[in-house]
């Protein structure tokens, strides 16, 4: 059973996942090795390779697990957290620890081998959110869980260990402190100014319009003004939305086309980066717990942070939480939104 | 003039740095080219290829910016920020910026080429810790700096891009954020129990021993309980001091071999794994500000992280602040302990 451990200063959780131990000389393959097709678990004709599946569309029908998938969920091989068993929060001595109770699982974009998700068809993009959306939809009914990641790492630079393109979800007994610390600064701003921040920042940034990279009906596309990363982007509903899961089949669609156009200006400007993508939305137990950020539907807005990996996270940034950044938000935008235009 | 600004949601300081600037196909070369000797600028006799010297040992005598020398801070040449001019802290419509004023300097640890850190006499590693105290009580007397960093990125995968064994130090205008959330903590805590929380921590670390890599009369070196990389230490005074800068000639001999022992541990168990090491001190100005973590002289511990970069970091770390570590810190000492006593 994998632990979550707490650091007894800060205050973070720490998942220790001993399944997906690997020896000391194995740590340093960065370079992702390409899967050879005989291998790759997540090709049509290979659904036993993987756990069942726990959602798929399949347009013409068919059994589950086998093939004619469009887009495929399964469980993770190698899950950071498992599913079963209670959470047996406890003390540890002089520190506190919990079972790894959460789930982890694979969205597996397409059953091509080689088809990055800026290169997929219009509904390919949106059918890999719907089927994002489903999976928390039915994960927000079991009630250890407090909050859903969706993410996504491309590239072996950003964590990712397998070639065929997926999206990743894990849902978690905590409400992460990074999650918290947006959800605080958002119930404060609004306490204080009667208005929703994420609505003032989009406000802001449309006004200027010197970081905006793309727009459509539903959502805006910008380098935020302390991008921690070169090229960083932030895509942001344009309506007032704190749950991602709540999303109607219109906004996947916008939402669709606002990725599939950040991502294609990205793989044609900086020639294929490897990138982490963040969903972040609202926590689901919003009403069990007294928190001050409780009561979000008003003052959190749930959105997207797509991060390239050009740049290193070294001693600077772990000493101080600040991160250096050689490129202004200002100058990434004309790049990616040249970019965008002629995508 | 290098720029701060600041998330208006989390409250990061992002540090702009076009001096830093690279094109966009550069950032990829990961990989750290060695440096030909005759274009290292930390090579003895190669002065004059560095600004001019901050400080320096020369236990023979001789001019400053001139061979003789054993250890040696320079400015660095392209610094994240600027020593001169003034913070000019301003709104910039609905954001907050300031000058990127502060001080970045370079640490040359030895003039020889090829000689890493563990590798080095007892005598040497402690000269570098003087050269460390040194420059930390000559910045201490700027009243624009609130904090420095202290911090060492060894191998590509951690930042370095200079093969030459150096140290790093940044002096900030701004407390950061990392630091504050470990002063909050020590207050907290304090206030609460009358006790230190770093004198706790240590006092279950002995009596447990089960995390406990190395100790002497000065310091000791565990794998912290909730460990975010496999194989992460700490190295903690076994004296409460608030203040790096305040040690001893004694404590400095103390913390030298400790150091010496734990990456020597290191570089057999793991074969030379690139690091990041981090000092976290407390801030200069804390008679200056009304916050609740600024009287810490009994509350807070000055410190040492050490953080092997075998595992990356990807989206779920940045999406949560949490840690997967397939690596338990009760394995990774036991690991690292036989090699202290072997090394």
């Amino acid at each position: 059973m994998p632990e979550l451990r707490k650091d007894p200063v800060v205050g973070r959780w720490i998942v220790f996942s001993p399944e997906r131990q690997i020896r000391p000389e194995r740590y340093r393959c960065e370079e992702m090795p390409p899967t050879k097709p005989e291998e790759d678990p997540f090709l049509e004709g290979h659904e036993a390779y993987t756990p069942p599946e726990l959602y798929a569309i399949r347009p013409h029908g068919g059994a589950a697990n086998g093939p004619g998938w469009q887009v495929r969920v399964v469980p993770n091989r190698f899950p950071a957290l498992r599913v079963e068993g209670e959470l047996e929060k406890e003390a540890f001595g002089f520190y506190d620890r919990m079972n790894g109770v959460g789930a982890h699982e694979v969205i597996v974009e397409t059953p091509h081998p080689q088809l990055p998700l800026e290169k997929q068809s219009l509904p390919g993009v949106t059918r890999v959110l719907e089927a994002c959306r489903s999976r928390v939809q039915d994960l927000s009914k079991d009630l250890r869980m407090h909050y859903i990641l969706i993410f996504k790492n491309q590239g072996a630079k950003a964590g990712a260990t397998m070639p065929h393109a997926h999206t990743q979800l894990i849902a978690l007994p905590v409400t992460p402190i990074v999650v918290k610390e947006k959800l605080c600064a958002a119930r404060a701003y609004y306490l204080e100014k009667d208005r929703n921040l994420f609505e003032d920042i989009l406000k802001a940034e449309r006004k200027s319009g010197d970081r905006l990279v793309f727009e459509n009906d539903g959502f805006t596309v910008f380098c935020p003004f302390a991008s921690r990363f070169p090229f960083e982007t932030c895509v942001m509903p344009r309506r007032q939305q704190a749950d991602f899961h709540a999303s109607s089949d219109a906004d996947l669609v916008h939402l669709a086309e606002a990725l599939q156009k950040t991502l294609g200006a990205y793989a044609s400007a900086l020639n294929h980066p490897d990138y982490n993508l963040i969903l972040h939305t609202a926590p689901f137990r919003r009403s069990r717990r007294p928190d001050s950020w409780t009561t979000l539907d008003a003052d959190f807005r749930w959105h997207i942070e797509i991060l390239p990996r050009l740049t290193g996270v070294a001693g600077f940034e772990f000493g101080t939480g600040f991160y250096i950044n050689p490129t202004l938000p200002e100058e990434a935008t004309s790049v990616l939104r040249e970019a965008t235009l002629h995508g």
